[in-house]
């Protein structure tokens, strides 16, 4: 077909639609190293308790009060829930909830979230279907595998553009793990994850609303439909992805194949995967780091401050520069507010970003007092940090890589404290626990009857 | 919030956003010309039969066979089936039956099909909630001017660079018709507005397969979805569409907003609303056109024709240039092979752009002398149409504008006859006929239930 002149585009790019499908399909179960599965492990764990915290939240009560205007059969379940609603609901309020407090995974390379889109509609899946923990954590892996790797070929430009990167590859990554725990084959899958690519979610806008975590809950359920249609002889683009028409040139300048293709299958993106210590946008992670490390090596207070300087990377400010947050959610896209309670409180979890934290007269006085300097010679994953004391006292933090990061990961104790601090107000200690346990061994897990039962 | 550098914005466009939600609840029902309720009452009849044509259509089997997984409660009916399924559904699978075929209405100046959205999200949630013809037609005037009015402000670049814009835009109006069936106010609209403009759906690679007839019903159940979840309390940024990373600065490079805010809620996009007379892309009309004038002329036959040489706009091939069609669905995008069926039948309705058809040896033979030329001064809307006979004849025939244009639109009994074409094989002439009846008078209907009783 011939292309409109006046859109550049690339009519030889090598075929990835049909390569992930054979990859999704074709890859040997646990086909990785074993530091490769601990990571899924960990990814799926946290995933888990990222879902758990706020289900009782308004945006999960919101969005589960529409589903409910359907009736939907009683198919899955939803993590810190008693109802149950039907498969593509359930992939969808699985993802709205784990990334409500965006507190979930992050793969750096790109900003993608990696779980959120997968791990709901797998797990949907997986219970309806009776499959294993096995099984599960293979598709998971597969998922996240390909759409970290679309996410790798088109980051920055498409994330520069407006796109929420997370949903918009994130339904690729549901087909395809769909795709594999249904049985598809490579031709179907490769409908799959085309049917998919005409449904990426997602602008950054509405970055500070409920609508940020409902992209990868529409992922999810994007994804998770499209393997169901493809299952039925649905049919897509063989080429939906790479042709000059196709998803990838269509929102995105950069697309770099070379990331989809090499070592595929030898070298798995999960293994990149990192978890948030301090429940907000990644980019604030190494400045609230920074303020805990300063607080607690001076005993700092906050009427000792005077005025606290951070010099960071512009995208830091284009993402999280809300000067004056006045709600919970829009205060996790503020430097500013995140540096105050790092300084004030010595964390960053949920509670820090609630309404009422956010408009406690301390905290408004010392978040005045914070400013933020671009400085594009500062990485964006780092942060450089000085405080003048009211005494007069010139404190300075440069912080390379935030603990959280893949220089400093959490340990598994860390992250099972992160889990039950979220999951133990909804559950209660004991089921919290169990299904920290369960989740953590999920592989060997015979169906998800054990976690459905700890977990809601 | 800062703009990262390299992607140029505008901060300072109108708000959009909250202008259309307040246009979408606050302008008074049936508040336009008698000529205007016309042409939508035209836009909801021809919707009707075009969802009708194709329900035993592989490609609805497959999309509701993938539905029924999801054991759906039967709220609400596909057009002529039996079968109930869920709100979200039914608007899924009636604009996915009503594309099908690609025999359904096109707003000429941006190639948007309006009705495909907006009507099977505007009648499943009217159905299911007991609304009158009335409101049900006002919501579908409205979204379609929500949906229209974006794709004006963004065409032709947005097209140009592969996004399918009757999915792109078409769960704006959907969202917007809706809220407005909902009783939302305009707070919430504005919000279900902004929900959906996180769903655009649909690149122009999928043209030719069955991901192309689901971009209208994926948009349609995406408004549908947005709305109830504003009804919740869900929330969206309120310039989600308008801001700089907003949706419209994220996926165009045009974004003209006066297209949008000039003359809102004083002229109507539906008033613009054209019908096809052949069941395959709009830009092959005019070549069909010419060639059926010409066969009627000449009583030409296929023997008689040594060669056939169409002068095009380079738009028509690069939507319509597929020289070899193997299935009736490639053909639609074939204009050699629609310009052979129009030579050989004088006609292409739904048959001449089946499988049988495409495989015949007369038609592939044909086909094969029929030679396209890229002509940018021919206007994408006409053809400059050449015949070479056997015996030496030199027949010409320019087409300035198809049938079924805005300037040669079609009569109400060319629509009736075009509806029963699809309807009669489905329903029976009886319930047909009274199925066009009743569409064609929706205003006066105190409800559904004749609409449904007829066309089920």
């Amino acid at each position: 077909m011939a292309i409109n002149s006046k859109v550049k585009a690339d009519p030889h790019a090598p075929a990835i639609s049909q390569m992930l499908a054979e990859f999704a399909v074709g890859h040997p179960s646990r086909g990785w190293s074993d530091a490769v599965d601990r990571e899924a492990h960990r990814t799926f764990a946290n995933w888990v308790g990222c879902a758990i915290g706020p289900s009782t939240h308004e945006t999960l009560q919101a969005a589960l009060a529409a589903v409910m205007e359907l009736s939907p059969a009683p198919q899955a379940s939803i993590l810190g829930r008693r109802e149950k609603v039907d498969l593509a609901n359930a992939a969808l309020l699985g993802g709205i909830s784990s990334h409500t407090f965006d507190f979930d995974d992050t793969h750096l390379r790109t900003i993608i979230h990696p779980a959120g889109p997968v791990a709901p509609a797998a797990l949907a899946l997986a219970e309806h279907l009776g499959r294993s923990g096995r099984e599960l954590l293979d598709a998971i892996v597969i998922g996240i595998e390909v759409s970290c790797r679309v996410g790798n070929a088109i980051y920055p430009d498409h994330y520069d553009r407006g796109w929420h990167i997370t949903g918009s590859t994130g339904m690729l990554g549901s087909a395809a793990a769909c795709a594999r725990l249904l049985g598809l084959d490579a031709a179907r899958t490769q409908m799959a994850i085309g049917i998919a690519a005409s449904q990426p979610i997602g602008v950054r806008e509405q970055f500070g609303t409920m609508t940020k975590p409902f992209h990868p809950g529409g992922a999810a359920k994007a994804g998770l439909m499209s393997a169901l249609m493809a299952k039925h002889g649905y049919t897509a683009s063989k080429r939906a992805l790479e042709a000059p028409r196709g998803l990838l040139q269509v929102f995105s300048d950069k697309t770099d194949w070379s990331q989809v293709t090499d070592k595929l299958g030898h070298s798995w993106e999960v293994a990149l995967n990192t978890y948030k210590p301090f429940a907000c946008g990644i980019v604030i992670h190494p400045s609230i780091d920074g303020c805990v490390q300063l607080r607690e090596e001076h005993g700092l207070k906050a009427e000792d401050i005077d005025s606290v300087s951070i010099r960071v990377h512009s995208l830091v400010l284009e993402l999280t520069g809300k000067k004056t947050p006045s709600t919970g959610l829009e205060s996790k896209f503020s430097v500013y507010h995140s540096c105050a309670v790092g300084l004030l409180y010595g964390q960053a979890g949920e509670h820090e970003y609630t309404d009422a934290v956010v408009n406690r007269p301390e905290v408004q006085a010392l978040r005045a007092r914070v400013e933020a300097i671009v400085d594009d010679t500062v990485h964006e994953a780092s942060s450089d940090i000085t405080i003048r004391t009211r005494d007069g006292r010139t404190l300075h933090r440069f912080v390379e890589h935030a603990i959280g990061s893949v220089e400093r990961p959490m340990s598994d104790a860390q992250l099972r404290a992160k889990f039950c601090g979220q999951s133990d107000p909804i559950l209660g200690a004991e089921k919290s626990a169990r299904a920290w346990s369960v989740a953590m061994d999920i592989a060997h897990c015979a169906g998800m009857g054990d976690l459905i039962a700890a977990a809601t």
